[in-house]
């Protein structure tokens, strides 16, 4: 579902609008940036940009600005011609128990695509997930990809595992509440959905009764996604896309 | 988001109901059925069974079957000891142009679960699928792991790329008919669901004007799925989790 009009030139075959550059140091009107080596070859090698061409970027946290090249190759600058910073409109937290192992690394990926605002991996009891730095900062590589080809300008932001107790603890107030249950009410039924909306998910075996009684008591409610038994990782991913098309 | 309640023995640590079999052949009432080579193996290796016990099984028609195990091992027996039939209650295929290489599998896999009737991947214009038959009998074994793991009593079908009008050609009408576009009125806006319902997301790239233009004819309704611009992946799987949240 790429974008009907585009700006800058799409180096890409069959792609109608190019990547958005991500640069989290964006200044300010004037100034000038310089790209991460990951920019500075996308800049160079896909788009094929030249000295004076310009571009869009995003600082992730809702710049979104025009760039004119000074330099491009290895190292990559570009002065910032015009900037705008745009209020996050609809917000959402995915909180995500274990899958099984390798399925998570696309739900991060589809998550930012769809504009979650953050991902928060649940640490539930008998579903631990993986130890490793590396794979949240595999994680972020995937979000940030995901901001450049959506090309959103608020980045999906990556948590550590939590518990249960600890994510509910984290929750900005107010906020509507939903956790994924076969037997909840239909997802479907008109729903109000302003304001932060948080959206949990079990892990591969469900959530225990004690972390069910932490968040029904928390007023999560239960909504169905499905008429049949869906993956944590296609759970959580349906239930994003929910809240996206509403 | 598993079941609350199961049938059977689960193996696998922290699975709350065991796998359905398929068993594409299976009889009547009072009939013995033998399992094909993964299906047994599955009943030797991950539910343990062993002769005398049962397990539920499906012939990917809509029968839901209960089986009593008369052998087990590298070949596999069962006697069908009650049986039951079900309607399909809930129609939709998914229409989809190719994505970028490697993308699809996935996609195959998740729409199964979603109990998505039919995948229809569409030849557009300027995005060919790539050519071969094992990608068809691959994604045919993603459909059944699905069925499987979903406990759905209806095997997605998997249909080979065809043209934007060939696929008009094939439709059974009355449907319902839906185009991903960014630029439709949003998903979520309650609609009426009832029969068949047609989801079609254009390929990498998107649609060309004239497959566009022949959609529009066949009366094809732009719903937006997301306020960003989705992988085509994305897209058809957002659109049946819209379908199946209804």
């Amino acid at each position: 579902m790429p974008a009907a009009t585009g700006l800058g030139r799409g180096g890409r075959p069959g792609e109608a609008t190019p990547s958005l550059l991500y640069a989290p140091d964006l200044g300010v009107l004037g100034s000038s940036v310089r790209l991460s080596s990951e920019e500075a070859h996308y800049v160079a090698r896909v788009i094929r940009a030249r000295v004076g061409d310009t571009a869009d970027a995003t600082d992730g946290r809702g710049a979104l600005a025009r760039l004119r090249f000074l330099s491009v190759g290895p190292e990559a600058r570009a002065e910032v011609i015009s900037v705008e910073r745009a209020e996050r409109r609809r917000r959402a937290w995915l909180w995500c128990g274990a899958p099984e192992r390798g399925r998570a690394d696309w739900l991060v990926e589809k998550l930012a695509e769809l504009g979650v605002e953050r991902f928060q991996p649940l640490a539930c009891e008998g579903a631990p997930w993986p130890a490793g730095e590396a794979r949240i900062e595999r994680w972020n590589r995937l979000a940030i990809a995901a901001l450049r080809q959506s090309r959103r300008s608020f980045l999906m932001e990556v948590r550590s595992p939590v518990s249960v107790e600890a994510a509910l603890e984290a929750i900005e107030r107010p906020a509507s509440c939903w956790v994924g249950d076969p037997g909840g009410r239909p997802a479907g039924a008109d729903v109000h959905a302003a304001g932060l909306q948080i959206l949990a998910i079990g892990p591969f075996g469900g959530f225990r009764a004690r972390e069910r009684g932490r968040l029904e008591a928390a007023e999560f409610a239960p909504i169905c996604l499905a008429d049949g038994r869906l993956r944590t990782e296609t759970a959580a991913l349906s239930m994003a896309a929910w809240w996206a098309a509403r």
